[in-house]
């Protein structure tokens, strides 16, 4: 999960400053976002992933100010 | 960055439950950590990752209670 572009994002601004401040200038932004990871069962990669895509939907995600992303592995891989 | 193994996600509990709450039983744990995007400059992919390493063990990653990975790609990509 990761916020828009668009949106303000001043925890992004905050590890910029800090890292500017411990001499890393080469840093010219940071966001932050969030990383879910989900073990669930499922039949298959495509029922795993249409499934954790209506999650993200209608739980996980705020579509108003974050895009989500995902991958589907196979437990152990 | 993901919380360690070992160490409790009170987050992530609320995740899988809010889950089952809607019901999607499949899901058998969820844990929830941090996702960061640094956008920097560097000469070159092997420079960027030992900078990056170096950042997050000195300022993003609490190495008490979470363990990091990254990916380094250049921008547009």
């Amino acid at each position: 999960m990761t916020l828009k572009p668009v949106v303000n994002d001043p925890q992004g601004l905050a590890v910029t400053q800090g890292l500017h401040a411990l001499g890393y200038s080469e840093v010219l932004e940071s966001r932050v976002g969030k990383h879910i990871q989900l073990t669930l069962t499922a039949s298959d990669r495509q029922s795993a992933a249409s499934r954790v895509e209506e999650m993200c939907r209608r739980l996980l995600c705020n579509g108003v100010i974050e895009d989500f992303h995902f991958q589907v592995a196979e437990a152990g891989t």
